[in-house]
């Protein structure tokens, strides 16, 4: 036996029902008859809750006509009690062991043309829903889901606000934790605790990226010994109650650099990161949001040495759209939310990187996240 | 930027480099071309190293023939340095954003005839998969690989040993955390954090079903206070730094309990749990485990209220193969690790489980729990 223990705070039944209506409007636009949505954050979006990921077939029916339906295994449905599925309008379909779900699935739909799902459902039921399916179109429902999600609503713009509150108190409590003597790993032990602490269901990502490992931008932590002198990089973060997610990264100094260059160049990242925020308004292209970084750090010479893209979207993933990157023409609209984390990597030396997420309003960005953005010098 | 920061002890590279030929011979053996193995437990058996699920492709390449790829995204590739890819024969194959990671994969494989992809690759990377393999009949990769991973070896053995004594370390603490007065979720929060303090990292899911909802076998906590003379279903597990994981259940009492039949249907079910465990040996099947506890179940009149199966495979994953379920014919072999769990529901009421992880050994079993068996009464 095994369930997840969650407690998950819900939008109520109002939200809930405009984003199913939006789901089934939208897979109609996309001449889709039906979304499969897989247990997961997509569900969660749509439902309130994002259910477990079992070996057996859940998913979320959401005809483009008719009502939607969800097919649990009936052993797995009380963990959906909490789904005000009467107010939605949501059918419940439990099967047992021995009965076929994909069946249930495709007696439901009749002969759908096409028929998308989520990006994130398990290869196991994919497969077996194309079979039970026949002739229908397999297709995936994140580019239309996406479309709905970027947009955040009210609800959904506080919670990442309160995300961003808990994750800025442990940004807060760093000189606690982060001295000389201590390897990187104890370091980010520390850390994680204080993620929970602060308000967070779990510590989803620690990085600490100290002296020469702050040049690797996917660096977690390790058993480096932080120095006096050293740069370090610290990105974390992690979902709240609400499911909404925060990720913040400062760096600092243990005691004044060992570097020469790094109060230049430092200087340089922090124009570059203002220079992104102050770019955001509704209209502006998810790639000028890049460029409006990337002109500052080229202008100064370290072109080079930032090699990632602006940013990533934010919600209940930590990774969604939009992304602020080259290429990306999207134009931004009020609501949408998204990491600003420019970065200059000196490789084998040191590394820095300032991330705030921001919101975009209707004029220009707010961002909820709001420690300072200078070098943070602690003692060493 | 997002990395998680996970300590992954790995098995050593010999026996990694066996479950990789192992799995080569299976793909060849099912007249399969080639296995394509996504991040997740599956990935984790066989390169030691479970790998992130992002939305950029990242699969392993295990052909029937020649040596496996690993395809990774290149600001990915830096979280397998702890694999002796070397010493495994398997080749890196970093791309970047804006390369095509599927048409990689299809020149890797050529023109193969069949590919499976792992249960719980993502539908974004089957779909895509499907599109670059163009003919290949695409299938699943589970019936291969859990040919593989249910038959234990000595190291998976020790770590589930390990797991089974972190979880009873935890029971063993119980009458510290759950007392009257408090609510299922307050119980469950100190259980969540023991489990963690004990070994594990982190609480993969915690049952607290007292009273009542003990008759719902997958209840997870609730804000119902607890009771004197209730009974409650304790069931909790996680895994720990291996990836093994444990999975326990143990019934108790607050004071005496309130119904005058616990004392009664209470010793049927120690009886059914021993019986099963008595059971096991190599060359019985699957089935006739489940029939040795719902025999002794039935024989007392309790067989409508004993609702699923009595046990499920365990290793990297909580649930997987073998599972102890009627018309599951399968002999058990020595090495193979599952759980025993009968239970006994009263509706409305109260319910009891008993659940041990048991390892087959060349005679019989091997229980890594070793909590005693018998209705645990606390102090109110």
């Amino acid at each position: 036996m095994s369930s997840r223990s969650l407690h998950t705070p819900a939008p109520d039944a109002a939200a809930l029902r405009a984003r199913l209506d939006r789901a089934a409007r939208a897979a109609s636009a996309a001449d889709t008859d039906a979304l499969l949505v897989a247990p997961g954050s997509d569900l969660r979006y749509l439902l309130g809750q994002a259910g477990g990921s079992f070996e057996r077939l859940t998913t979320l029916v959401v005809p483009a006509d008719g009502p939607p339906a969800l097919v649990v295994p009936k052993l797995e449905a009380p963990g959906y009690h909490d789904v005000p599925t009467a107010e939605l309008g949501v059918e419940i379909l439990t099967w047992v062991d021995g009965e076929d779900p994909y069946r249930l699935v495709a007696d439901r739909l009749g002969k759908p043309g096409r028929v998308a799902v989520s990006d994130f459902t398990a290869a196991l039921h994919v497969l077996a829903l194309r079979a039970a399916l026949g002739d229908a179109e397999q297709t995936l429902a994140g580019p239309i889901l996406r479309e709905l999600r970027m947009r955040k609503d009210t609800t959904e713009i506080d919670a990442l606000r309160a995300a961003g509150a808990a994750i800025d108190r442990v940004h807060a409590g760093m000189g606690e934790w982060l001295r000389a003597g201590r390897t990187e790993a104890e370091v980010g032990a520390d850390i994680a605790a204080a993620i929970v602490a602060e308000g967070h269901t779990r510590a989803d990502f620690v990085i600490v990226g100290s002296g020469p490992n702050g040049a690797s931008p996917h660096h977690d932590v390790s058993d480096r010994v932080i120095e006096r002198g050293d740069v370090v990089v610290i990105d974390i973060g992690g979902p709240i109650a609400e499911g909404y997610n925060s990720d913040s990264t400062r760096t600092y100094a243990i005691g004044e650099p060992r570097d020469a260059d790094v109060a230049g160049t430092y200087a340089v990242l922090q124009r570059a990161q203002q220079a992104a925020v102050g770019a955001v308004r509704p209209g502006a292209t998810a790639e000028s949001i890049d460029a409006a970084a990337r002109e500052v750090i080229e202008a100064a010479g370290f072109g080079e040495y930032f090699i990632h893209r602006t940013g990533h979207g934010i919600g209940l993933d930590v990774h969604e759209e939009p992304y602020i990157v080259a290429g990306n023409s999207l134009p931004l609209e009020a609501g949408m939310a998204f990491s600003i984390e420019p970065g200059i990597y000196q490789p084998g030396r040191w590394g820095a990187r300032i991330e705030d997420i921001v919101v975009v309003t209707g004029t220009g960005a707010e961002a909820v996240n709001t420690r300072p953005h200078e070098l943070v010098v602690l003692d060493a």
